[in-house]
């Protein structure tokens, strides 16, 4: 083969994305509740926290609480609320903002029609075509933090997508901030739980950026996410973890639980206000440790099946609910996060319609951030290599529909249909030619090419192109550059911590 | 075991599907044109219309145009219309209308935000995991009218899911409308091609529903489906069948094939144009043959992959061609029909992502009809057995999610969040057992048990699972009662006309 044959081969095999980019939503939000519905939600929200209020099991935050002026019920851990006083706080919340990548390029907006996607985070098992399904490794985190950079369509890393079982559990969370640091240059979510894991975090956050407290409470660089224990408890060792980002400025976003059936009434108004209670009363306490600290509004409206007990996800009341908490989270001024979720258990054709149900409900319903964009499969327990190929698909396929094609007189291509005429072909046009390299979507995943092609070139469904595809990923990752002392301050600051901790046996 | 028990075993074994019901939108529609952009679509499928023409190849169809005041190029079969003209008709189409089934239960609504599922119509060949991809014969036509009865969430018949290669090429279109008559209940759709078929089928509606030609004009029972010849030309055959069926008071819906990079330029925007000149100019001719005769703008917007030539379907183009097809509708107080459509070679993740994507354009837009909804396979030329069951899973959850929850103060539950409080669990509340066995939506096809329970049951993927629940579902069928004196009245007129036509050896 030539030279010149082998570049052009090259550039054919060359795995096709769409080049990483900053998502808008143009279109107008489709809103399933009406005005007086909103209001409604609004008020059993705040008639929950007045008359039943929350468990907050720190007492720091309790302190803070009390500081702004909610009082504890007596002999107990349980905060009410007054709707004025949390109203107040929650104005204080911005309607957007930007968290920051190591490579500026990467820095993203949130809210206000922004719109990022994340990698999955927490499961604790791994599922590909290859090995099956097995309890996650550190190798496999690995190979997810690779796939998430790589992945243009993905803005920000997910959070731990595949917790690594193989390293000690008190310090694991060390070789994530690490390998958060190392292998990409996007933006990453640390752990909440605990305080000195957040202060570990935020130290390293100074090194990588090379900058000062002050400098990163004016630009976060994290959006960290967490949740309460629904119904109504604020765990001791998350609330620690909010208080130290709180006071560092970063951006916090909060997601009860609210299982319709089980964690929440079994129906969706009430999980709606629930959640709505829950979330505000979060946002009330980060806007008292630091006003206008950026908050999101969290979601994750779903129900159990109630036959098995499973939580179902992706269903009918899953994108209603994530389309009436989008509007609840406006209704409140805040941004709003949603999941790409599914219960299935095999990247398989469920996994791709209850996906579908969940990304029209986030993106319809306006979210800002989208959590567990990609690779997330069977109700969370599992992180699926293929998943994550099969979603990439799906997220640049949302993230085209929301750039409307040119409507000006070029597009419109009045004398191009006027010469063709009746019974003609547009193949060979002038207006045609001169849009062939651009005009239209091109997949990652799918497969266009016709029956016989496909059959010939080994009949795969989506889910082995998708197998073939993050290997090759993977293969062809390279690492984005780092200053070499940097990198060096953040392994001594991690091993010096090991150390500490006692974990690194 | 006791005759209790085998009664509560066959109820637990049966097939789970959502009743059937008549479907609205609750929701706005999403809109992707500005009102401006709206406007410059409009001019620009008016100057086509003024200035290009479309080519009419029947001599009655130009005659009945010509009496509306449209004229013909000298010397082609090029009509040209004048905007005042047919706007003036098209404002004489109903907004929306009703078909009737040979069950009035089965009546069904299209328009004004009642929309109508319909199978999938068409294709030469057929799949199933079974027997791979096949030239469909009589025993796949039968079996998808017999699938399409059995199917709660389906409206209407698709058309001729499955062209019988077995049958005689000139007489099969009489078993198929025989078999729609017999096998189900519902509306059907019979063929448009030639006036002899169109006027077979309505003499095969006079006797089904035992009525005279002003009665079925009054009421239709049918709403026929056509397409031009992108661009520009309107076939002989089809504008006869149409004619027909105008005449008759029938419901038509006419769908050009912009086929953006093909048929039409390669932009969404003067595709779109195209799209609506050629099905404002049939409906000028509808209005022209009978004034107010339901009218169904028909769009099927999408694109060639440029780098293999095939058509492109479920792409956010696709999406965004569904929701701009349904602002054109409205615009001009047409119904509009839209269609479940995918290019995947195989019923898996990417039939089902790309299916959604349809799905989502076509709801969101408000689409009155939706064709091809249950069972189109590779880009329209297979009906797949397997995707008819995934899509009537995802066609239950898109009704589902039309129907949305309560939120009165029932609802909500305050009480029973209070009763909770702060840890507690709702699974015993009686607010979540009063709702036990309706609170939500229960899937046809999906399966959300553990994976351990999964595994057990021989952790089958949702294509397998469709694959048991086609042919239970088949096993299972029943068919709908018939008066046998209509009964004998089809069978010997189609038996009469089959000789005429001297196509039964």
């Amino acid at each position: 083969m030539t030279r010149k044959g082998q570049r052009a081969r090259r550039k054919a095999d060359a795995i096709s994305q769409m080049p990483y980019r900053q998502l808008r939503n143009p279109y107008s939000p489709l809103e399933v509740l009406r005005a007086d519905e909103i209001s409604k939600v609004h008020d059993v929200a705040m008639r929950i926290l007045e008359e039943v209020g929350l468990r907050i099991m720190d007492g720091q935050a309790r302190a803070v609480l009390k500081a702004a002026g909610f009082s504890t019920k007596k002999g107990s851990e349980i905060v009410t609320f007054d709707r004025d006083g949390v109203m107040e706080l929650v104005a204080k919340a911005p309607a957007s903002f930007s968290v920051r990548g190591r490579d500026p390029a990467k820095n993203i907006v949130i809210g206000d029609g922004h719109i990022a996607f994340t990698g999955v985070g927490g499961p604790p098992f791994v599922s590909s075509l290859d090995h099956g399904r097995r309890p996650a490794t550190r190798d496999d985190m690995i190979a997810f933090l690779k796939l998430c950079h790589a992945l243009n369509v993905l803005h920000i890393e997910g959070g731990l997508a595949a917790e690594p079982s193989d390293l000690p559990a008190q310090s694991r969370y060390l070789d994530y901030f690490l390998g958060c640091c190392l292998l990409s240059d996007k933006p990453w979510k640390p752990t909440t739980i605990g305080r000195h894991r957040a202060e570990d975090a935020m130290t390293m956050a100074r090194i990588c950026y090379g900058e000062d407290d002050r400098a990163l409470t004016e630009n976060p660089v994290f959006c960290v996410n967490t949740n309460t224990n629904t119904p109504l408890v604020l765990d001791p060792e998350i609330a620690q973890g909010i208080m130290v980002y709180a006071a560092a400025g970063q951006a916090v976003c909060v997601t009860p639980f609210a299982l319709a059936g089980a964690m929440a009434p079994a129906t969706p108004a009430a999980a709606l206000a629930l959640q709505s209670a829950e979330t505000l009363a979060v946002c009330a306490l980060v806007q008292a440790v630091r006003p206008g600290c950026p908050y999101v509004y969290g979601s994750f409206l779903c129900n159990v099946d109630m036959r098995t007990g499973s939580p179902a996800f992706g269903t009918p009341e899953y994108t209603w609910g994530a389309q009436a908490s989008g509007q609840m989270a406006r209704f409140y001024g805040l941004p709003w996060r949603s999941s790409n979720v599914n219960a299935s258990n095999a990247p398989d054709a469920q996994a791709a319609y209850e996906s579908e149900m969940s990304l029209w409900g986030a993106l319809t319903g306006h979210a800002g951030l989208l959590n567990h964009a990609a690779g997330w499969l069977e109700g969370g327990l599992v992180a699926s290599y293929e998943k994550l190929i099969l979603d990439a698909e799906m997220l640049q396929m949302m993230a085209a529909w929301m750039e409307p094609p040119a409507m000006d007189s070029d597009a419109f291509g009045f004398e191009s249909i006027a010469e063709v005429g009746p019974g003609g072909h547009f193949f060979g046009t002038e207006h045609t030619l001169a849009r062939y390299e651009t005009a239209f979507y091109k997949p990652l995943l799918s497969d266009w090419s016709n029956f016989e092609n496909w059959s010939e070139a080994g009949a795969k469904d989506a889910t082995l192109r998708a197998n073939a595809l993050w290997k090759r990923m993977l293969a062809e990752y390279q690492a984005p550059p780092i200053d070499l002392a940097i990198k060096d301050e953040l392994e001594c600051f991690v091993a010096k911590r090991k150390e500490e901790i006692g974990g690194t046996a």
